[in-house]
């Protein structure tokens, strides 16, 4: 059985229609991955997210590392056996933690400079926790500030205890402010760590609770073109069945999406692609024509926590649910959802609950902006299906 | 259509099977009421409680008037419009905050005094935050500080907006450190209150979106056996269609439970009685036979959200999730539990739920909680459908 099948390529963009297998489920693609980053979904549970259609959940191996631990998930049966979520994981490999906690400390970014407009400089956030070497990274860890140790090996073996069915290699992402000759030694470190993750993977069989694996290689070179273009080569060489897209992209969206296409060129077609980290609306239906197949991103549950409510309709796709402007407004959250949120709810409740700092309305908010990731991935299916590109003009309000 | 109908008695106690009929449901009684005090029970929803078999829920009118207000939940269609909880609405009246605010701040006690084992002076918890007068009382805000009068007229207007099938009177309830003399005057106080209230529920039709509410009168006195029975008698005399029993119950257990057998003694058995803010599953059973027929109480949700879960074969009800002894226990929390967390998780991943503080933590925990107080009514009507009495020793182990 093979990982990914491609079912329908799009007119006009490098957008396709496909099927990730695993061993907990099949995954239509393009996708939304939820994030669950310490084994759950925020707010939400396994019953939750399969009644919202969420098909995969993604979790972070840094924590999961740091609490419950590794060996304890391997005996509970992995992920799977332990979250009650049963269908497919993916699990990320903790290398944006060495960079969120390393150099994006130092430099005060996230994946795409631009988040903070205006800044054409590095906003320092506080003191890097993170010392990097050749063997591997070795971090504070946030729970308790003692020194934790990850090797591209280490990773690797946590992960076969993890039992997720997409595992990725430890890397090192780069910062949009590091210098292109940096990124050129981070992107060539990563590329060492992933032969030494591949090498732990082929000789370390199955140790863990779930046999069947995939190990994606993780792509890097910042927004250097020549630099992504080589990784991707030199990843899809190794002949991992997947790849992922890491590390900054650029200080724009332009070069985001510029960025995904050089790496779209170099990939063979056959090999899934995840976009690691990135899930607003509109960068989602730019990155399946750039020929991305799945994507996670905490800012969809973490949005709705802070009163953001997906609504396709709406300016810009969004609400801000904590607005005076709803205090008496009996629609729902909106119309055109089929969520039990908006089948059963009010934007007046909502308002209140949130108001009124009830935990009830974390798990609303985190449901309804879940269904909308999910039926928006489905339109976007839909007419990969019928061979038309994504196009979001048509899928989104300007 | 009356309000209560007695189906069964039991042998050896005033325990009693009913039915309480409303016009948004029936409410099988010995019946839990779970404490809904700004709308929604906290960390769970409608559907939720639907699916855990509670009954009915209470709000607040005093936190309710506050956010969103009266006026606005009259407009949404009161609480059972507003909320999405088309069941059975209780409301209680703001009076135990008059309380909790006043004397209880003073006092540095709850119900029963004996909380704080030990305990033979009051303990301060702070300054009052309340205005007595034979008006009504001015209570401090919580969310502003601004000043807000109640009078037994404005409550019961604030109620019709609401909307609960089920309302009470503001009344004052005293502290167990209260002197006779002082529960003496705060009784009769509140006897004129409930006469006030019975006039304006008299005149004033219905101007809310429920036109099919009942109004309860509530007995004071105190662990005083001549209030308490005059009390009794006095409520009873004024044809309300229900009793509440509120107030101080004493300094301990035993003062409680004598308190509720001189008021059952007292009351016409066709009342309906409910019993104000008790609800372990011990008080209960004994509760029961003294004759009460619903229950409110926040401590098995608050309980829940602490970490401690009840489970009816372990030693005391209840195990501390949190504890170490439960990191690697692949069990569910309650074998015997037909909830979903009993279902679908084990120990060890609620104790890991609660020590990463994720939200989902609170859902699950509440879930079970409510579905083993719904349980534990449950076993207690059969108890009493077969005409015996509910007793602790047969219903919850040592």
């Amino acid at each position: 059985m093979s990982l990914f099948r491609i079912e329908r390529k799009a007119a006009g963009s490098e957008g396709r229609l496909g099927v990730l297998s695993t061993s907990h489920g099949h995954i239509n693609t393009p996708a939304f991955v939820a994030v669950a980053t310490r084994g759950t979904v925020r707010a939400a549970d396994p019953c939750d997210l399969h009644a919202m259609g969420v098909q995969a959940l993604i979790g972070n191996t840094y924590h999961l590392v740091l609490r419950p631990g590794a060996e304890l998930l391997g005996e509970q049966g992995g992920l799977h056996g332990f979250s009650g979520w049963s269908g497919p994981w993916m699990t990320d490999s903790g290398g944006y933690q060495v960079f969120s906690l390393g150099a994006g400390k130092e430099h005060g970014v996230g994946k795409v400079a631009s988040v903070f407009p205006g800044d054409k400089n590095p906003r320092p956030r506080g003191r890097s926790l993170v010392r990097l070497s050749e063997r591997g990274a070795v971090f504070r860890s946030v729970l308790d500030g003692s020194w934790v140790t990850f090797t591209p090996e280490s990773v690797i073996r946590a992960q076969r205890l993890l039992g997720a069915d997409i595992v990725l290699p430890l890397d090192e992402c780069t910062s949009p402010w590091h210098s292109r000759e940096y990124t050129a030694q981070a992107c060539a470190r990563t590329h060492r760590w992933a032969e030494r993750a591949l090498a732990a993977w082929n000789e370390g069989g199955s140790q863990g609770p779930n046999p069947k694996q995939a190990l994606y290689g993780i792509v890097q070179g910042g927004a250097y073109e020549d630099l992504r273009r080589r990784s991707a080569r030199f990843i899809a060489d190794l002949g991992f069945p997947g790849v992922a897209v890491g590390g900054s992209l650029g200080r724009s969206k332009e070069e985001m999406f510029q960025v995904l296409r050089w790496v779209s060129d170099e990939l063979p077609d056959e090999l899934p692609r995840h976009l690691l980290g990135i899930g607003s609306l509109e960068d989602v239906v730019e990155a399946v024509r750039q020929g991305m197949d799945t994507f996670d991103c905490a800012a969809p549950t973490r949005m709705a926590r802070n009163g953001t409510l997906l609504v396709l309709t709406e300016r810009r796709g969004r609400i801000n649910i904590r607005s005076a402007r709803f205090r008496r407004d009996r629609e729902p959250v909106d119309p055109n959802c089929d969520c039990p949120v908006c089948s059963y709810h009010s934007r007046a409740f909502l308002h209140h609950l949130l108001r009124a700092g009830e935990l009830t309305y974390y798990r609303l908010a985190t449901l309804h902006n879940l269904r909308t990731m999910v039926r928006f991935m489905g339109s976007i299916r839909e007419l990969l299906a019928a061979g038309r590109s994504p196009d979001r003009k048509e899928l989104l309000p300007t």
